[in-house]
């Protein structure tokens, strides 16, 4: 046994994990106990969602721990905060990753019928392309969900959702947070959604509004021009690529365009102004949403009611964007503009938008 | 401008970022600055690749920074240690993303023909492949790299590559850390490697391996069992639905396995002990090299170079598994394997397995 162990002695010493600390942990009767060590702090703190904020406790060994009371079955982010530095739990791989704000997830396990519970059902796949924009002046990548059985050598075309995450999260976030190729596989194969294309590109018309953080959000002119050039993206280079590679359907029944966040502004901003193309749209806890929206859909009157066959707009309770929400359901109402408007406990999170995703999906391309 | 700072107002007072703190900050010199926010702390450390292990020096603000000598063009994982506690540099989204030790990564740009550079060269697709696995019994993935101009509803076959990970990487790790399809990608574009399928399953025949850490990996019967079981996944699990769903080439002439660490011991056991299916073979930096070969390769013999088109061995000769593979090549060479043999500067990193990798692709499916 001696020489396996030397090849990977070094190794070991190297990642310091005599005794490896379990984080998370998650017990049988749903409570979890999150751990780090950290010997020489004064003071750690978990910040976990669904958690009251909570100091944690220091053993001998210089872990910290703390144990939640039962938590309800979902995915929640969290984070430490050890003497005034935030740090993720390095302890635990699964990651929500994010251009700003990277923090750790615990999954807590439920029932298969949660839409996120993976289940032995046929799985789609998830692809990813690569262009340079020429709109952004970057290199980026648009993932495509594709369903289970999907052949790119048969006849049969299928209808496509336009996906967007909201800022700070990148391409990945709707697949590796949002689980929605898993919620998707789910759906399909309970016979609740249609077969669909999901494209899932970069949100971003500009890097320069991410590259800045959170505080250049609030410039209104590259706000403006982020919305604006993601739309050209998207209408120019995304579009034309998923037409040319994927089996899609023709024709604005078969284009559906949802997003969160700014996502959400920007599947409104997209979607409403090019009803000639998108005949779906949905809009989970909008960010940024424009104080004139008048001016910001100036030709939208009750004639488009023939054309839109969903617009569904959604917001947390909690979230601190709710305000804004209700303004523009307001808004679409005073216009005589058919909606479904729906507030749901929670705040802005992606414990909110995996539900609405699983609420929305099921509705499109309908007879 | 105010009601769009309201509505983002409480996002940035919850990131707590007014003043981002950027880092890695590359300078046009090449030398890089880091930094991170610890107002409390006693002592921190950069621990980076390439840079002597260096203690940071705090500011005013609290920021503590290090600037690194000029480093040559490369990628080069690094974390923080702040009082004892190692985090990743929560300012900077390029990670190095491991199941048991995630990283922060710092790009530093060389000349274009670096193979790891993005350049505006036709790209290939990246397709992630969801599946239950009947022997590890879990849910697992397998990523599948397809060149520029790959067209399913084509004739045109390709060769394919099995490229396996490290031990406690995931599936993502050669495209995410690897760049392997960005290497791809411009060896194509250069006409230096043939257009190919490259094929990522996670490498792991049993999760058990991971879940208890680097420890573990010493128990020469799990190890064991890993590495069967892993190969009972690629051949009877992941080859007959890469084969079912690519237009790939049939016979061993078209296939080819190579993997780094773990993966490198992986594709040795595989190919040497499948002749019949492989006849191009690369392990870089291998891990968990038996430490009886003959017992492991019962039936290799000088016949076997009819066979083998490619056998490559490469090792850094910082790596501390150097030993064991120059055990690998002596043992080899006594038995009249013709295999290449390097030893190139460098320790157990991508750094040298990037390297590795556009060495080897070249070499592969030629007449």
């Amino acid at each position: 046994m001696k020489p396996l162990s030397l090849l990977f002695a070094v190794a070991a010493a190297s990642s310091a994990i005599a005794q490896p600390i379990v984080s998370p942990e998650v017990h049988s009767d749903r409570r979890v106990t999150f751990r780090i060590k950290a010997e020489n702090a004064k003071a750690v703190q978990l910040n976990c969602e669904g958690v009251p904020s909570a100091p944690m406790v220091k053993d001998d060994a210089g872990v910290w721990s703390f144990t939640t009371e039962p938590l309800e079955p979902d995915i929640y982010a969290y984070s430490f905060n050890v003497d005034g530095v935030r740090t993720i739990d390095l302890n635990n791989p699964l990651l929500k990753y994010n251009l700003l704000n990277t923090e750790s997830q615990v999954h807590v396990p439920g029932p298969s019928t949660l839409p996120w519970e993976i289940n032995d059902v046929p799985r789609g796949t998830v692809h990813r392309h690569f262009y340079r924009s020429a709109i952004a002046g970057d290199e980026r990548e648009f993932l495509v969900y594709t369903p289970p059985g999907y052949d790119a050598s048969a006849r049969k075309r299928y209808p496509i959702l336009y996906l967007l995450h909201g800022y700070s999260d990148d391409a990945t976030a709707w697949t590796s947070v949002g689980c929605a190729h898993i919620i998707l596989d789910n759906l399909i194969a309970r016979g609740k959604a249609r077969p669909m294309i999901v494209v899932m590109p970069l949100g971003y018309g500009t890097m320069d509004i991410v590259k800045a953080g959170w505080s250049r959000v609030r410039d209104p002119q590259l706000w403006r021009r982020n919305v604006d050039q993601f739309a050209g993206t998207l209408l120019t280079e995304v579009m034309p690529q998923v037409e040319r590679r994927y089996r899609v359907a023709t024709g604005r029944e078969s284009l559906a365009i949802a997003g969160l966040s700014m996502g959400g502004w920007q599947s409104l901003t997209v979607g409403l102004n090019h009803l000639d193309r998108f005949a779906w749209i949905g809009a989970f806890s909008s960010g940024g949403v424009s104080t004139n929206l008048s001016e910001h859909f100036p030709n939208l009157n009750p004639r488009a009611n023939a054309k839109i066959r969903l617009l569904w707009v959604g917001c947390g309770k909690e979230d601190w964007l709710l305000g804004s929400n209700q303004r523009l359901s307001e808004w679409l109402q005073s216009r005589e503009i058919r909606h479904t408007y729906v507030e749901s406990p929670g705040g802005h999170s992606f414990r909110v938008w995996r539900r609405y995703l699983a609420e929305f999906l099921p509705r499109l391309f309908r007879e």
